[in-house]
């Protein structure tokens, strides 16, 4: 895996300085579109651009099923991941709908759900094997899988760059894979079970009880594991989080902006940063889940997510909703008058 | 003004209860789109639609000049107000970008800025003045030309409704008009001018703390006032603000969505709810404004905001950055699959 640790594009700061300057000039009062501003900022930065655009969307959504399921840790039967893959597929999934909406492109990648689907339009198939191992026993995964998982993601982002997209967003399937982020959150960030467990799918109060009990299972089963977010992957994690977090290594490396989805999403960004810490600057957080334990993860990563609307539901749809919230930013950067050019007197000295 | 008191459009119920029960059938857990599901529940029963849509927005821009602006009240000079409605009418202004990002219908009414523009592509001349008197000294406006700057908004929205519209935004442009929302917050919700007070566009602290004590005088001057809101707008308000108020008022009649933008926005909500409390089911609020004191006044509406993202630019801009919100809700209400049609098992029992 070379590519880990691939040299990045180099940034020539003077982007973002005229994209500060650009946005003092503009015919507002300065700082008054608030985040909308840093988002353009960052975009022009990124983007190496003077016209920073989020316009072209590359939506790839990674599913896998989960060894752990067989403990009773979801609201929904395990079958539920292949039946939401052919969801999506077809068009009827959340994910669809708002890739459709905002003209994006949207693949699913299947790396490794149980029983392998046929080859079918947009659907890539990757897998790194048919589900994880149980993690509450034994390791997810062996090192070849992992490796395999981070390359799907890789795969994924080399597909968005050929396509020159703007913005990458990766979304995730997998019943049982909010346990499997809990504890990588109880082992990476030192939260308790408690803190990090939550509703998932839709659990009730008895069976997030005993949901945590197995989160609490899964950090003692691994708890001699070499302390580092991808051996912690290897251990505890989903093939699906794997190639979100090998996604955003790639993203990154070429400054391509992320769009970083909910809870899952989130533990996925988390060991990309862990493993390359500049991944960081790559990455908008997009909304903050209903899912227990997000907020609190969110702030333990100093992130402030552009929405909070109360949703829970993956597949990248919280990523989705906030695309327009970049397009925006990029369109008044770009479009707006300035000052000078409008002839609107600036403050009074 | 007899409108103000028209019979409502009617709704059937059977709506309501149709979109409630489609959302749970939806692939997704119960629940789990949040807000967005609230959204397209209360879009099918004000639509009387099982097709939800925000798709076509109309905005319009209420100008108006204030004569408090005398008080030395705003970081910027009077001259910007028909300065930026200049700005509207060419396309550099933020709103324009954000319209022509919608699609979206855009006109500029001048209500009373000080000197009228010539007739113009965008521009609707509906005039109750020439700015207001100073509301510091005396009240803002006559009885006749409150009648006219509602009648403004009544227009405003009739327009709207002749094409169509899904979806009603108000936004506004009048140097020194956070000093009047300020004054008609302390009246109607009974903050303190400190509560109330903020920076507009830009004033230092030395300037906020003077501005502070022109909203003092302005309650003061207006103690005797009788305790309506109309009352209240025509002594401490100013014409674009009133226009709101109308148009909040007649987008309801109609049970035409009304997306509220930000501090003055919220003022002219504020007045059309005490003026018709049923008000308040048409309205969404997009966003809580940077402007010191909106978030207090949108806790005593008990409202809580889209979006959170340090936004305090006014024009309808806010409103225009949450439409995708609105439009992503119906979407995914319209167009998502569900589990019987996609197959998906439902939740373990």
């Amino acid at each position: 895996m070379k590519w880990l640790n691939t040299p990045w594009v180099n940034l020539d700061p003077a982007y973002k300085v005229r994209a500060i300057s650009r946005q003092t000039q503009l015919t507002k009062p300065p700082g008054s579109l608030g985040v909308l501003e840093d988002i353009a900022i960052r975009f022009a930065n990124l983007q190496q651009s003077d016209q920073p655009s989020a316009e072209k969307i590359a939506i790839a959504v990674f599913a896998a099923d989960h060894g752990v399921a067989i403990e009773g840790v979801s609201a929904f039967p395990q079958e539920v991941t292949s039946q939401m893959v052919m969801n999506f597929l077809q068009g009827g999934a959340a994910i669809s709908v708002l890739a459709k909406q905002l003209n994006a492109s949207l693949e699913i990648i299947d790396v490794g759900i149980l029983s392998p689907l046929s080859q079918q339009e947009g659907l890539v198939i990757h897998r790194a094997g048919a589900g994880t191992a149980n993690i509450a026993e034994e390791p997810a995964m062996t090192h070849q899988q992992l490796e395999q998982a981070l390359t799907a993601g890789h795969d994924a982002v080399e597909r968005a760059v050929k396509k020159d997209s703007d913005v990458f967003i990766a979304g995730e399937m997998g019943i049982a894979n909010t346990t499997s982020a809990a504890a990588l959150y109880c082992a990476l960030l030192g939260l308790t079970p408690e803190q990090a467990t939550g509703a998932g799918a839709g659990l009730d109060s008895t069976g997030i009880k005993h949901k945590t009990n197995i989160v609490k299972r899964i950090v003692k089963t691994h708890h001699g594991c070499e302390n580092t977010a991808l051996e912690w992957l290897r251990c505890a994690g989903g093939f699906e989080i794997v190639a979100m977090t090998g996604a955003y290594i790639r993203a990154a490396q070429y400054r391509l902006p992320v769009l970083v989805d909910g809870f899952i999403s989130s533990v996925a960004a988390l060991c990309a940063v862990r493993t390359q810490p500049s991944v960081n600057d790559s990455l908008f957080f997009s909304h903050v889940s209903a899912e227990h334990g997000h907020r609190v993860v969110l702030e333990a990563l100093k992130q402030k997510p552009l929405l909070d609307l109360g949703m829970r539901l993956g597949e990248g749809s919280g990523a989705a909703v906030a695309v327009s919230l970049l397009q925006s930013a990029c369109a008044l950067h770009n479009q707006m008058a300035t000052f000078e050019e409008a002839a609107v007197a600036t403050k009074n000295s």
